[in-house]
């Protein structure tokens, strides 16, 4: 079976934009039928507008591609636009291109907060989607319209944590100490300087993201408007450390309604499941969490590249003696993190009629 | 003025010994009058018997030392025995040593927990050191005794605790997260395959030595027996990263009895002082506590080798939503963390007249 | 069409035992039929007895494995054994496999300079399989034989010497700078307290395999003997560097019959093809050497799993002022430099009928 | 004895101008006076200008000093000037200034091949000052001249090499392979994602940097005019590798007049001196070349400090068969190699009279 959605990328030649490109290459509903970047890179062949920085080359197809500029225009006859641009131009260009009525999935963080845009990790709350048909009418569009992915520590977090909730209700604190990898800060991003031989105990707005994203996530849509969690309260401290890909996170939590035993977490951490893989997407996770029982483990370098990089590694189960329980996670930071979740949200849109 | 005590090395040819060695070198109290190391070693020149990886050549005298068996009766004639002995065989040989009416200062964690042993760190608890007539008794010397520094992260952890217990009182909740060096593990310590482009979420026996040395150093001594504080709750989750030296901890904190503001909290650790630093010895740091108000300090690579390793560089201190306050702590783990503060707990013992 | 010949592993926990397993898992001609390491691990089930390093997880089918002593008797159904050993035990253990009559694919360098056994690169010097039928001979076996690989620095170098060689001629003079990937050393290998931050200019008995393994593969043979190149001279240094897969070698290089122009050097090395390309077996690469014109490639990272790693990446041909010519090669170490020329030896030989 | 020269540094903010910083700090003949940066940082307190990325503080009386613009009328009052500017901006400021009558040291590329400067590496050829009244009648200047050092890597490499070629004559060719640390190329510098698990085989521009240098400081002045070396051919192959400090090159040399033995060599090593060392100046090594006979040495985290930074270590000296003889060595890219030259030279220029 053919592709038969024409996908457009925004930022193709950044690191995010370059792990769509991979991510779609061979993929059995899109199709990359245009890439978009600043107007220095417009007009040249991809192959000479990026500095390539993945360990696969460049697939065959794109890598001819003529960089277009990132105007709706010349993105018109695409069904699905997927952004990986930086914030500071992502602003305008998507609400552009979502008012010239282009469906539009973006890794920016300019419009999470809007009370109309869903902010969606594809194996957590695809649910969110329900506020679509209110958000064309906002924005008075047919068939347009915008979703937006998680900060990638972010993402990591909430995926056990919503396992955790449907089992066992709310929790009422949440702590959460990430350890990011280069990869989280683009190209040329962090100083080699900074990095080698060294930890960063900071990453500006990386914190106040983790606090409230993860509550707007884990809330409820009633189709009007976002339900965000009001009595979980969430503590993050954000590192960025020497690695090439995959942060860790450190997470204690308190329940509202007393703790289960490790055993009864472990086991719902591995049975639990999303719609996103009941509609049965392609890049969907078999397993949206896959836990490791060793004692050092998950790790970035050994666990990062499993389940293509789409599920959440988790292990350390244990008792938290201040709060309830503490264990550890892992997630692809630019590929669920980033990338990944946006191609994934776009096979649930498609699976679920929108596209 | 000439050194006047004679010292002698165990574990000389370690990582830690090998930090002894270049403390002790140029030491206007102390002179290096004895190493030992395993059977292995024992008979050789020091410098044929080590593999020396410090970034210091060996001091000049010390390169030729034969080295000699941990045995009490070869370092008879020294006023203080350091031990950088490993815990497999720490217990044996430094009971060996103290019942051989010998002063030692170890490393070791096999003491830590003995009820007539101190378990000091130089600039938080040198008044445990009260308890030394008493463990003479137990143990039928009459100028022996032993004193145990504490684990390196911990010895980090409690300099800025003790500083906040003694300004605002008890804290009920402590919730920390190491980022470890390398240095911590000794040599060949931990392989590069296992660090290199990675982080290890698991460090053994370190969380739980974290969780209980922190409240026998924080409580008091009635000079018979110690009084660990029983209403501190300790959390640590202890992981280990590529940096060479310096371990990195988050901390939040909460207070039994309100918090104070960011700017109390900084006034109290620039302000902090201890005894170590009254009684003027040599190695005590002009500050215990350096306050660096940066967004992104401390940092292992920038900050370890301030106050020549001897203090704990503090910053972000900042609200933690779950419970009061988080800040960010550095530490040299084989200076203060380790060799350090057995040389300075040293130079307190003399300055108190106890060598 | 389902693998119809069974294979054992000796060393089969260590890091080239690793790698022998994840090329081997879904081989169309191999099976893996039995895995062998020392005494210590037999008995266990192999995912019990080993602590696996690799990012992807161990094959399902091998985990519950049970693990044998490294005894003929135990591989006798083996078509053909793939040797993981250290060298310390290859000796011994390889000759009995190979008296047993087994056929035996050593990563060790135990045998290399023995005058009946090839040592094969898979993409320069398969008709080395000649000897076979002489060796046979001196070892009194009927279907059983011994095939070496070369050491993985060495296995880098000769591909594109012998492209160079083919087309113009033979070297007098290779000069050869190696930084070489730690994965190299095996797990511990080399501690990170060593390679973090720095670089190791030595590595044990390298550099001499590196200058005589490159004339004996180089070299003829005539089915009775090996003809080493007798006017070429090989100068190596080695070193060691923080990277963990993917060799880099600088290499220059004298023609003794002139030297061709850096553009005939650049065809030459794209047109290259050997032998086992056209055997159409499994494991051969597309193109035995991938040229990147870029300045600054190739890079280990970027560049190492091109090819599923089983090709050299060559790239920055220019002029040497003091010999001819210089250019820099990757080669992944694990995978062409290690197991993977073993595994590509070995479907040669079952395509030349040997097995 | 206070300080007597003032002295002005150019690019302050930058990664040389911070060493200058560092080196000038307790300095017995300068005091620092005046700090230049861009217009950007002209106004500031330097504390404030300044993005301080090395491991000890600010020295006090420095971090309060206001930035200047790199205009030679706010630097009149200078006994020297010190530039650590980019080569982007170097060449004219540089110019105006020595118009301005002042005594200029830069690091800078820019007047290398200038022949009326001089490119000196003051362990090496500091005669090469006896052609300052030359270029004073030039410039018309009657106080004020222009010196400049040499690329880093050539400065590590040239030392060896002068005290070959005055021990046993002319070398006819030099083969070298350098490892360089990421602070050769400043901050930001190397991005992370470039370097971290990986090398980069290439640095632009320096391979031909390295091979002329090298000519023109072993080569004569005959007061007038250099006599760069028309007779040696050097070849250079130039790597990044993940190391903070410290560049590693691998050397082949033969000698014109056949080869000497390793010990003789090694003995040369030892025994070399040089004028600058002869002048008593004060930042000179105690010895120029550090031999470590060590296989496995230099490493440039456990050497690079050695004698301050200012000698070169040198070891693995072995035949070549290619050349005549191999070594490695190890230069501090960031003192010896860049802003610790210029103050030494600067101290012999003082000796000199020439100040």
């Amino acid at each position: 079976m053919a592709p038969t959605k024409k996908v457009g990328i925004l930022g193709a030649t950044g690191t995010v934009g370059q792990r769509f490109i991979l991510l779609l290459a061979d993929h059995p509903v899109f199709t990359i039928h245009a890439v978009g970047a600043s107007s220095r890179s417009a007009g040249k062949a991809y192959k000479d507008a990026v500095k390539w920085k993945q360990s696969k080359p460049i697939p065959a197809n794109v890598d001819t591609l003529t960089v277009k500029s990132c105007v709706a225009e010349e993105f018109k006859e695409c069904d699905v636009v997927f952004s990986g641009l930086d914030s500071d131009v992502a602003g305008d260009i998507e609400m552009a291109f979502l008012k010239a009525n282009l469906v539009v999935f973006s890794n920016a963080r300019n419009y999470r907060r809007d009370p109309t845009v869903p902010l969606i990790v594809p194996t957590v709350n695809v649910n969110h989607f329900d506020i679509i048909p209110h958000q064309r009418t906002v924005y008075g569009q047919e068939k347009g319209f915008l979703i937006t992915n998680a900060n990638c520590s972010t993402t990591g977090l909430v995926v056990p944590l919503k396992a955790l909730q449907d089992a066992f209700g709310p929790m009422s604190h949440v702590l959460v100490h990430t350890q990011q990898a280069i990869s989280g800060a683009g190209y040329p991003g962090v100083p080699s300087l900074d990095i080698l031989d060294n930890v960063v105990p900071y990453i500006s707005g990386e914190e106040e993201k983790m606090e409230w994203e993860t509550c707007k996530i884990l809330g409820g849509s009633d189709g009007k408007q976002f339900l965000p969690l009001t009595d979980t309260i969430v503590s993050a401290t954000c590192t960025r450390v020497p690695v090439i890909d995959g942060h860790l996170e450190s997470v204690s939590v308190k329940f509202a309604n007393g703790c289960p035993s490790e055993e009864e977490i472990y086991k719902v951490f591995e049975s639990y499941t999303s719609e996103s893989q009941a509609l049965g997407c392609h890049s969907a996770p078999e397993q949206a969490i896959l836990v490791n029982r060793a004692d050092d483990r998950p790790q970035p370098r050994l666990d990062r590249e499993l389940a293509k990089g789409q599920a959440v590694t988790v292990g350390r189960v244990r008792p938290c003696p201040v709060l309830d329980v503490k264990f550890t996670l892992l997630v692809h930071n630019t590929v669920l993190g980033a990338a990944g979740s946006s191609v994934l949200n776009a096979e649930v849109a498609v699976a679920k009629g929108l596209i």
